[in-house]
């Protein structure tokens, strides 16, 4: 799902850099002090497998050279990016993909002085825990993880070169790929009906939601997570998302997104906005006439319906206010 | 991976049938009374989300004139075929992968009779559980689920038309996609060394395996989960991996495959054999010149290297002999 | 690959759509009268088979309450989103992406009052020409068509409601997913060479390249295809591609681009501005003893360089007075 | 999913390998002095560029203790192979993809006498010619070429030990990923109506053929391409293919598939069996009420029929008697 903003025309695009870097860390810095919240009982996580997929992006002047006259002098191979990224992952002391870009992206900005900005984002590779028979009952393996092809955190940071070093320009923290299922309760009702309505009304049908949820924070400093205790972590968000969603009567997507997003706004005061991209991809009811609410369902057709939204404190006082 | 045998040369192949017929059934039936293992807390699951993904292939002498005549007078389209899966989902009152195959490749056997046997396979479509606040503490949510990409289960069933009905000719068992990684304690050296030889010896690797297990039964009936006290459940299985993988120092996957292929046969008497079909993801060392464990590691370069073994009751015997 | 801009924290995100909408007309109106360039042979498309991959994405203050209060009324529901582009692709007389999408956009907007704007898209799915023996020689089947996995045409359009019906208030073509490998006179030497630099400067190197191009007109009625003549085809911007690269000794793929954007330029007086989003996918030279130009290659590991890059005229203006 | 034969339960399955090992040949030896058929103008390629993704599988009862007992001296690590793979790409002096399956198995049981079997397979990475402007007209370029994800070449091969070296098993060859579309003139009528059968019979649909197909030579040293005359080529049996769909009138895939083998078998003496996999991806009707021929179509759900076909010589001497 892409937005695909068609580009400005106001200033050249030129960039360029390295995508799907993935490094691992063994026995990173643990995530500790977090703040609990009642949908979660996340309070933290031991990064003793902490891995990212990274993107790096640099912007300068001085790379127009090599475009337009083949001149590389100032290039740095996107080769060398990778090992740069690679080799400060060992010095990273922190425990959050925030702080990890901008950690890294500041020693670029460092490093090179033809870069005038640099763009930094990841995703997290996330890993279970595995329980394993311990002393008296099963424990969490401390040497073997599964790797998780789940939701996971998202961070992308933007640099620039400021009078006192890097400057946060944009940040947005995230989870990406929850993806939930709601058995029963939840309705779809009273939309448009005319000649190109075919879809049948449901007034109580399993919902199938994929997310992408984005956030920022009103100082772009919280995102780091050097204060844990105003740091968001994605795992709270998702618990979020899914208690809203066991507890709501959904009648469609676009209410699920909203009370979510309330819900993420009520809970951190620290952030100015939070936005969503999400998926429809409902399952087909084939029977219906079984016992209870059982139910038989297929596969829909590849079309998707999606949705957009972003929300920030405004909604939240509007709410409020009714 | 695929060990893609090639075809024999006696007998033609001659089958068609509808592949990739994913089914979902809420409220299903719960798999329940399974005997407990020691590397293990599973006992069963509750099905409210029942998912497969169905494979059917059927074959006979009297589809040969719709190939040599284009004659269609005895095809059943494969669309119907799919039609006849979703319909029989709501009729199966069982709780395995295993007994929703021979359930419906039954009723394909009894209902067309230019059918000489068929064979259905499916992989479940796993679900996750996921916790909301509950009165006291945080419970599984009993309508919303995740969806899960993770291990699943996986079953295989061919039957063919014996004189009192359908008869099990083949069946096979499993659980695919397992992907674990061990920080550390896994070591690989003492392998040959030549002149193609460039992979440096490790005493202590970060060891990432993929890994697909296989068994059979003795007796293929308890491969249904009539009896539960018989059956062996993908979970367990993936569970005795995990804890094999934990426990032992491993010289390699293939030792690794070993000792847990003699821990499933011990567990469960009732099987014939074991099989592997292995993948090593293992990531590239980057630095090591961290604090204590610690380290930094990449992506390895796309080729990879798998294994393929089965096992019997008589490596147990041998085994135990020693 | 995505640039993912930050969003502007001025305006809230608020739209929905379909995405993934396949349609396929047989037999529709040919595409004639195409201008005809050096680079290319290309001057028309019989448009037997016509396919697109639609994305619909519709904006509008009136949906709001479909997110705050789960209040569908205004709801189009993205299936029939989905039923009205494949019934109105019934109607469409033009020949191009860009047509279709304006077409069907613009029924959007009359249709359904709600809609403030709407944004599609679309990806040709595009097919090959396959010979057969003719009455003299092989000619290309009028009846059988391969299903093509290379490069494809790309459209994006954004309606406006106006005072006088749609208004284009931005525009996009292109032809995405070329692939293309040059086997020798390319080099990529000169760079930056510090203590992160691994990779070895090669003078003559097999370059393998992934590009997405992109392009604006002056006027967005030129991008419909209405007036063929000014219409820029997806064909001759590949053709210009491939011929640029085989004349030119490549010091990076930043040359390549530069180059090719001044040649799109040339070639298109009615074209605004190029746009360039490039991959290197370079193979690594395992083996280059043997004799003459020979060499064996192996895979690159997977983390990707990427260059984007934007031209416009005055690109041209400064080149031509050099 | 694949057909995946269950395992015999004679003999253990033990053996290890690489997959996916992609080697890139540049200026490899032309295969040429290619027999030229009806169907097919293909008479050789130029090999500029010579792609495989290679597997490779070993077997012997030496490797047994890297199991049970962790004992690695056997042991050729995986990396080692791809090394080896890679290293005698560039001794390989013929032009085909068997031929260098051939020529490195034989290697490698020459090399590892703890080896007593290889089974090697490979797809053809393919590579498409691209017109640049010539001195009088449009000519391939001898240096730029199109990544191909079309339908390529496959090969697959089985050496054991013999008295007098390497020995040829079992060998197969083949073309996979064929995708063809035919407009019109397809039907699929007179099939099983019950009361699962919801598809309406189609006098005349548009007809999506997936399909790969396999073939087995009487004499194996025929199939490595020494003797060029007796070679059949991946281009050929593909273009027998369209050739035979586009002047067919299609009654089913199934007779699509035996007419095609037919004539495969008919053109090439040298030939033992063929064999098919196919898949049907055949599109849905929206609208058929437009001028003529033309129609609307839409991609079908996802569940995908298949068939699997396989003849010999004496299917053509039947046909041949009627």
């Amino acid at each position: 799902m892409s937005d695909s903003e068609l580009p400005d025309t106001g200033q050249r695009t030129m960039n360029y850099g390295k995508e799907k870097v993935a490094v691992y860390r063994t026995y990173g810095t643990p995530l500790e002090g977090i703040r609990k919240i009642p949908e979660s009982d996340f309070d933290g996580r031991n990064n003793v497998l902490f891995g990212l997929e990274v993107r790096v992006q640099v912007e300068g002047e001085e790379f127009l050279p090599s475009f337009s006259e083949g001149d590389n002098s100032m290039v740095v191979a996107t080769d060398s990016m990778k090992n740069f990224i690679l080799h400060h992952a060992g010095e990273y002391d922190g425990a959050t993909v925030e702080g990890f870009l901008e950690f890294v992206g500041s020693l670029f900005l460092e490093t090179y002085s033809q870069m005038d900005a640099v763009r930094m984002s990841a995703d997290e590779l996330p890993f279970d825990e595995r329980p394993v028979p311990g002393s008296d009952d099963f424990e969490a393996s401390d040497l073997v993880f599964g790797v998780s092809h789940g939701e996971s955190a998202f961070g992308e940071i933007y640099l620039s070169r400021g009078d006192d070093g890097p400057v946060i320009e944009e940040h947005q923290s995230g989870v990406t790929g929850i993806e939930l299922v709601k058995v029963k309760d939840n309705s779809f009702v009273g939309y448009v009906d005319d000649e190109y309505t075919t879809l049948p009304e449901r007034e109580n049908r399993t919902l199938y939601v994929a997310m992408d949820i984005f956030w920022t924070y009103a100082d772009s400093a919280d995102a780091l997570g050097d204060d844990p205790q105003r740091y968001v972590p994605a795992e709270q968000v998702r618990d979020i998302t899914q208690t809203v969603f066991h507890e709501l009567d959904v009648n469609s997507i676009q209410e699920l997104i909203y009370q979510t997003g309330l819900q993420v706004l009520e809970r951190y005061p620290q952030l100015e906005s939070v936005s969503f991209e999400a998926n429809n991809r409902t399952w087909i009811k084939e029977r219906d006439d079984l016992d209870g609410d059982a139910k038989v369902l297929r596969e829909p057709p590849r079309p998707t319906g999606f949705q957009q939204f972003s929300m920030d404190r405004s909604d939240l006082d509007e709410e409020g206010s009714t």
